[in-house]
């Protein structure tokens, strides 16, 4: 009979050949999400075969796209031969709005845990704690630490009063044998929970608090398994668009805790909404958190202000954040939960590119030079191999997720994400997400437009609009040229692009490119010394690499070099929440990042300016021709 | 020019000749209790020549008691000449109404700590943080982590996530120059609070929780002085007047937390009291609190069901408590303040004994054996000296406290606390604690009316009343004779004494003798190997020895054999809080006491209806006559 072997979790069991693969998933007891009940509809329960094949008949509910990738709907699958499945990150939530979903699949499966790996920071062991005698001068206290450091003459354990509170009870309601959360770290055994009852499932929450959007993912820890996962708004957004206006915001003890108040809402509402809608999961089951974000955002979720991370010599409050429990930091969990937040290596090089260095080559170690850019509102990258890491961040401004653009938007339902435009007429074709009519647009339609416009002639190199009339989209309101992309009717300014919107991308661009190339210079090398150059970020998934580097954004490398690894923050955090050795990676490789500040770098302003033309003004770098040629 | 030492801080100076105390105190900063401001009035600034003499000009506003004890007002008293001046436990607050007030003067002061002992819990220490360099991959915490260890390499510390927020303030406010109160036990080094200004003092509270009474003192810890000592009622006392009816109440959940909220209620109001009667000491400058009190009361002050206490095998949930922050048990002080709980080594000898041992040669590991007996509403023994130790504790019932006695009332202001019999009229003298008509009789009033009524006749050996009509205050009503001592009166049935009260009485005294008796016989001991009986418990320093022995509560010892060491329990976590050589010596000494189970000792019914004779049924241990004469 054929074995069916389930990863990442590395569950295998022998099923009959033609068996429904939601059968084989249910006897060997791995979780794939059937949100419309196989009814074949909802086109969700995506797995991939990675040794073997599946049967798979396809209804059409499978986007062209994703069949391309490898992958299959887990309902429409029946298991005829030896078959290793891979079961991704749930697209289930937010599929579409944000760009979280699938992020992870150009992440080298090597890196993530495997079977052998999986140690949540609390690991559940039954223990046998032995019977109260007759003044034996032991507590039921002292009896169970005994059997819990597992030695006769053990140090205190840091056990909750709760925990201890209900001792006694659960001791004798099985007879001593009871089920307990320990988490040995910095040299102590803290007790998370005890049980008299097998526990049903070990669930965690791994979490990425990005400035802008929160995403979390439920999993479940014993089988490395995303069972949904779920990105949110950060409620602080209105205290300001990017860290340093959340900075400036958080100015006093009041707003400290206002802020810290804010993300705690969208983390509580976004991890009630995955216990919901995934069987009713009860929060106190919840007994692991990993957490990952820039500085900033770390410390706002600590209460602590973040003030000094912006006043010289910017020194963070806190690198490797102490272990909290949930109830202190004001998590909706298990009170007693740990939570474990990844190390920042510097004011702007924070726990979100720790964690994301998980998704890259620099968790290998490897002789290869890797260059791993993080795409927010801040641009954060780290340069390396096994032998060095160099971390910096440059300030890129809110253009790439829809801010200082007049008609920008996030990447959620209504922005336009791509665009055509007729080389003739100048005219736009754009396509939306989730269809209908465009709201705005947001960044990687910006980067669409803007190389379909220069590509076309409709911009120049300094990003100034043809004026002359031919092209019927471009007007000129007041002093300033813009580009419509939607007519303006009654009611509806249209949507369009300005030669402001159009300095801001530029600005935007030249601050990421200029960074690259100055932290490559730091250390004497060029970009053809570049063996893997990972993007990720909110928007990463939707760069065309093309348009990218026809705009001077991303530089002249062979198209096989560049890997797209999504939210890499969260993935990291998911493999710090299921895997000891991936907590401790994060932390060797946070220690060896030296951060390099570029504003004290001599020549980033150079490169800076130089940057400020599309594509550069260095053109043998883009080896094209000038303005409007494909560059690479 | 002579010098002053002020004990037990040991803090000395030297001043002029005719100096007045309170000056010289003012000086050395020695805290002596002055609350009216030395008008010489309220005769409360109890201090104590120990080697050389004060010149003390008595206004009368000292008692001769105190005087005999060698007494005198600070505010009355010149230095003349080198001395040693003691500033004992206050005397302020509840004095005359319990009796605490002034309990450790029997107590060797060699026991107590040394200057050089002085070392709480959280010791608070000045330290130089490194500051924030550029870009050298360390925030505020890992430098503090650095400081706080002394080395590079430190590991993580319990530092809660308040004192994480406030830390960036608070090292920029004085260049890295803080206060941090550090507690290192366990292996974890736990920080307490961090202040970048100096601070004026060192406060802790040393608690002693008792079935009937809570206990506090205000203590400067640095000069390890008690400041004001404060004793409640336990607010329990209505949920039951002994342990068992207490664990009987907290049977289930509820319960449990109404009866820990109730001495809750308790602590925090002394807490509160105290720290408004002494200057407006804030709750947050108390950093150190330590807990003594039976098994019981200590579960119930954490929540733990104490039920397995009281059911086979006699299991408590904890021996020795794990370290809490104040915050998690629910006390008023500084959250943060590190709650140190004497251990317990069985079901009824708890941290009040183990505390209590302090006070007695237990603790200096003397060959000497001795007999330590903390009498309240449980009598708990310990026999022993550096070789052995046994414990155990017998169900003395509430008699000693004024229970189960019709007229019986607990030991503070309107209780007869001594009478008088005329042994031919059989009339009585009472003497009342504050004076006034007599409410009704306490513990020592019960013993002293006991003794005269055995020594004129008025009771036989089995504690029944002549009826004969010889003696005016003997009545029967219905099938019960009483004892009147006061006449009752229009709407006031008058005090006195039932024959039920007098068994109940009886039994209480058999139960400790005969407790004393089988220990002794256990380890092939009589009453005559005991070199010190240390008496301690709330009514212990009113006890009369003659009347003791009269009664057969007490053994024929010779007088200077017994020790009154009143709240030992007090005293010892008074030391445990100042010292952590005397938290060690607890821990070492509980760790030593092998707990003996009476109920299960063959024998232990004889002894006990061998003793419901007054003296006894064996006359020979008391060398007397029978009936009506001294027996020892």
């Amino acid at each position: 009979m054929p074995i069916v072997t389930f990863l990442p979790g590395g569950i295998a069991c022998e099923v009959e050949a033609g068996t429904g693969l939601q059968d084989a998933a249910r006897t060997c007891g791995a979780m794939i999400p059937f949100p419309c009940a196989c009814k074949g509809a909802c086109g969700k329960c995506l797995v991939k075969a990675l040794r073997g094949r599946l049967d798979f008949s396809d209804n059409g509910k499978l986007s062209a796209d994703l069949r391309r990738q490898g992958f299959v709907l887990a309902c429409r699958s029946l298991v005829t031969e030896d078959v290793d499945v891979l079961i991704p990150s749930s697209v289930g939530g937010e599929a579409g709005q944000f760009s979280d979903a699938l992020s992870r699949m150009d992440v080298d499966e090597a890196l993530f845990p495997r079977a052998a790996d999986i140690k949540p920071l609390a690991s559940c062991r039954k223990i046998a704690v032995a019977p109260a005698e007759p003044l034996d001068g032991l507590g039921d206290y002292d009896r169970l630490s005994r059997a819990v450091k597992g030695q006769p003459h053990a140090g205190a354990i840091d056990m909750p009063l709760d925990l201890l509170q209900r001792l006694p009870d659960t001791l004798r309601e099985n007879g001593g044998a009871v089920f307990v959360w320990q988490a040995d770290a910095d040299g102590v055994s803290r007790v998370v929970d005890i049980t008299s009852e097998a526990p049903g499932a070990d669930y965690g929450v791994a979490i990425d608090i990005g400035t802008t959007t929160v995403a979390l993912q439920l999993v479940d820890i014993q089988r490395a398994m995303v069972m949904d996962t779920l990105t949110l708004y950060n409620a602080q957004i209105d205290r300001g668009a990017d860290i340093i206006s959340r900075i400036t915001y958080a100015k006093n003890r009041d707003r400290i805790q206002e802020m810290r108040g804010l993300v705690l809402s969208t983390i509580n509402s976004g991890i009630a909404e995955l216990c919901s809608r995934n069987g009713g999961i009860r929060a106190d089951e919840i007994r692991n958190i990993t957490v990952a974000g820039n500085t900033t955002m770390l410390h706002l979720l600590m209460g602590i202000r973040p003030e000094y991370i912006r006043l010289e010599p910017y020194t963070p409050a806190v690198m490797k954040p102490p272990l909290y429990r949930a109830s202190a930091l004001g998590m909706d969990v298990n009170p007693n939960a740990l939570v474990w937040i990844a190390p920042n290596v510097g004011s702007y090089v924070g726990g979100d590119i720790t964690a994301g260095m998980l998704c890259t080559d620099f968790a290998k170690g490897s002789e290869e030079v890797c260059l791993f850019i993080d795409i927010g509102t801040n641009g954060e990258i780290v340069l390396g191999n096994g032998d060095f890491l160099m971390g910096c961040a440059c300030s890129a401004g809110p253009a790439f997720e829809g801010g200082g653009i007049e008609r920008g938007m996030r990447a959620s339902a209504g922005a336009i994400e791509r665009v055509e435009v007729d080389p003739e007429s100048g005219e736009c074709r754009s396509f939306v997400i989730g269809g209908g009519a465009p709201k705005g647009i947001c960044g990687s339609g910006l980067i669409s437009l803007m190389a379909q416009l220069l590509g076309a002639g409709i911009i120049d190199q300094r990003g100034k609009l043809d004026r002359s009339g031919r092209y019927a989209p471009v007007t000129v309101v007041g002093k300033t040229a813009r580009y419509m992309m939607t007519p303006s009717a009654a009611g509806d300014v249209g949507v369009y692009l300005t030669e402001h919107d159009i300095d801001n991308f530029i600005r935007a661009k030249a601050a990421i490119f200029s960074a690259c190339v100055t932290l490559l210079k730091s250390v004497g090398m060029g970009f053809d010394a570049i063996d893997k150059f990972y993007i990720a970020g909110g928007f990463g998934r939707y760069i065309d690499i093309d348009d990218a580097q026809t705009l001077g954004l991303l530089p002249c490398l062979a198209s096989e070099k560049f890997l797209y690894i999504g939210n890499s923050s969260l993935a990291g955090a998911f493999m710090a929440l299921v895997s000891e050795r991936h907590r401790e990676k994060i932390l060797e490789l946070a220690s060896k990042v030296t951060y390099v500040d570029l504003s004290s770098e001599a020549g980033y302003m150079d490169e800076y300016v130089a940057a400020m033309f599309l594509p550069h003004t260095d053109m043998s770098m883009f080896r094209g021709k000038g303005s409007g040629v494909r560059s690479c």
